[in-house]
């Protein structure tokens, strides 16, 4: 593919289609203030689902389901005996998520199917379009779901019983969403992968601020995640003395600032959050007994990651004020590195469509990491406003979106034909 | 009632039964750990109110409502034109809360009206047991809506559009409770009254160590309640860097350690708990872009709770970093101190009967609050395990419970005399 012809798929790429279809998208779950909330294996998570299966219909393309509920859109390959090549990523999002996280991932690979599609050529391998599950991990903790037991990372059987906040489980949300499409085929999560590229939004300010379309990624900082539990004793805030209680909120608050000293960093490149964080009981006049927030820690040194983790533990404790605190870890990714055969098309292909671009790391995670496992993987950001994500103000233009999906389809096509 | 006889309403007030009313009541909301949850005007607080009309009917006692739900029990008198006095407390409870707050006050006026009702006596002033809606506003924010709207401190209009957790309005709750008992008359809340005693636990640990079985309550120490809302920015945990974040979470737990230090008393008289607190949109890889406290503030000495009340702004936004912060006071109660014609018939009452006693101030707030400014108005306080309530633990002996409702039949009857 060393010009661009008409029968280039990048040249079947249509802007305007892929706009309308992430404008779509984005209706379900939408909020009033423009985002979008919806949660993995939700009513509009089923409502995603099926709008992917009337858009593969069109094509003829055949969509599948697994255990997990991961959705795949195929077009069929010349040679039957052929691993596939995957693009795809995750139609969940945050509860205050913007349109884009994860969904042009999904839209974007099926519009560079499609464009491959009307370029009318047939590739070697078999390309799905897969949208994983639960990538967001804020219905059901933990996240990447789909891709982890997709990778056999993770059982089926360690996330079915996980609840939501309404105790609703991830079998029970499961079959819910089975019953929305009954007739669709079943296949089993796993298998031989020949590659794999994710497209995504940066989540970050970089490539806007330097003026670059396309961010060739060259992997994904490790991220880690704990659960802090902090239990203390109820008591009437009217009467119990100061001096006497346990209060589970205020043990928190100084754990909370005595983690953020622990995690300071001249450099900023320590990822800290502290995102959910849940007081029980929660009246205003109830001293809290109990304390359950969670901790997000990241950083691409793994070095880093594994002397700050560790001081987590001893420094809630440290700070527990007679309190009870029990810290448990729930993820643990190391960090991983995209591999160069997949990043050198990226670029060869981001270069030959004259798309300004660079290389660029990951701060987030994505199902990505967990593909690395299996096959030769990448990723492919494009700007998004201000580096602005998991909120919803997140913004991208219609051309650097559909810009991304060109470098999509044209690399696919490559993996496609090795 | 110089000597304790036959016609002694206190020789008719039975511990069994008194005991037997308050588990049967406790079982309505019961929670797996022996606690109550019985929000106000929920289905539990419906079945409790169902509860006190079977009683009521057994004695011939009449019941009303008004237009807040309060429930009224009533005894008549001999004169038609004199005033009642009043006795109760409330039905509803913290969500983790125990089985004698409020509820000791209603049922046991109520044993105590039974007693009264069996020992003969006619009293001349109408005698009425009342269960005041919402003391804990731990659905409905303020509480005491039931107290304060009788009082004529606050309006109807107020109340009726507060919001619970899920939206529910005061007025779609009321509409729902007066559905489960649609034939029961209506009354006005409000009206001339001659004096009213509310039982309690004492919610403290002060009785219990000193071996007194009744306090004679000489007040309620002042009580404030602020709402805190922090707005930062919602960001990617994984992605932005913390020097670039708004991060509402991390700036609600200095301004909490700020307040704390704020409100350092060394002779810990100070209440000081922040109790609720809601973190926005509360998913465990997004920055949260707000948070929501409430503080509640309490103190015996006018001055005192005026100062720091009114440091608590400046205080929060000092701390603010970067966010936006406002404080709204949405609870202002002035200390306040009960008749001396009531606490001397209390103390008098006690002492026939051989109680233990002393006198007490009340940290927590009561309903009794709102009525000082209607009648000669009274508290008899027994002793709580550990000074333990506001939690399922809550605990009392059968012989100090009805230790209290004697002193409270004989002081109701004196009084309905007068």
């Amino acid at each position: 593919m060393d010009s661009i012809s008409q029968n280039t798929p990048s040249n079947h790429v249509d802007t305007a289609r892929l706009g309308d279809r992430l404008m779509g998208m984005a209706q379900i779950g939408a909020t009033p203030n423009g985002g979008v909330n919806r949660q993995a294996l939700s009513a509009e998570d089923a409502a995603a689902r099926l709008k992917m299966m009337e858009w593969a219909a069109v094509y003829g393309f055949s969509v599948t389901t697994d255990e997990i509920g991961n959705l795949y859109v195929r077009r069929v390959g010349t040679d039957p005996n052929a691993a596939p090549i995957m693009t795809g990523s995750h139609l969940d999002s945050q509860p205050t998520g913007g349109k884009f996280d994860g969904a042009y991932g999904v839209v974007g690979g099926f519009e560079a199917l499609a464009a491959i599609h009307e370029s009318g050529i047939q590739t070697k391998r078999p390309i799905e379009v897969v949208a994983w599950t639960n990538e967001e991990g804020s219905r059901f903790q933990p996240g990447c779901a789909g891709s982890a037991i997709f990778s056999g990372k993770d059982r089926i059987e360690d996330h079915l019983d996980i609840k939501d906040w309404d105790g609703v489980t991830v079998r029970e949300a499961l079959k819910a969403i089975f019953a929305t499409a009954p007739d669709m085929p079943y296949r089993a999560a796993g298998g031989t992968v020949d590659g794999y590229i994710e497209a995504h939004i940066e989540q970050g300010p970089v490539l806007e601020a330097e003026a670059k379309t396309i961010g060739v990624v060259t992997g994904i900082q490790g991220a880690t995640r704990f659960v802090v539990e902090i239990v203390g004793e109820e008591a009437h805030a009217g009467t119990a003395p100061l001096k006497l209680r346990k209060d589970a909120l205020k043990s928190a608050c100084t754990i909370v600032g005595a983690l953020e000293e622990l995690m300071a960093d001249p450099t900023d490149t320590v990822r800290f959050t502290v995102g959910r964080f849940d007081v029980m009981p929660g009246s205003p006049n109830t001293v809290p007994g109990r304390v359950q927030f969670t901790i997000d820690f990241r950083h691409p040194d793994m070095d880093t990651l594994k002397r700050l983790g560790t001081a987590i533990q001893p420094t809630c404790e440290a700070n527990a004020r007679g309190c009870h605190v029990s810290v448990t870890q729930i993820v643990d990714n190391a960090p991983v590195a995209f591999a160069d055969s997949v990043m050198d098309i990226i670029r060869a292909e981001s270069d030959t469509l004259s798309l300004p671009n660079r290389d660029i790391a990951s701060g987030a995670g994505h199902d990505a990491w967990y593909m690395t496992d299996l096959c030769p993987t990448g990723m492919i950001f494009v700007p998004c406003k201000g580096g602005v994500s998991h909120n919803e103000a997140e913004s991208a233009t219609p051309e650097d979106l559909a810009a991304g999906i060109r470098v999509l389809a044209n690399s696919l096509t490559l993996l496609a034909n090795r």
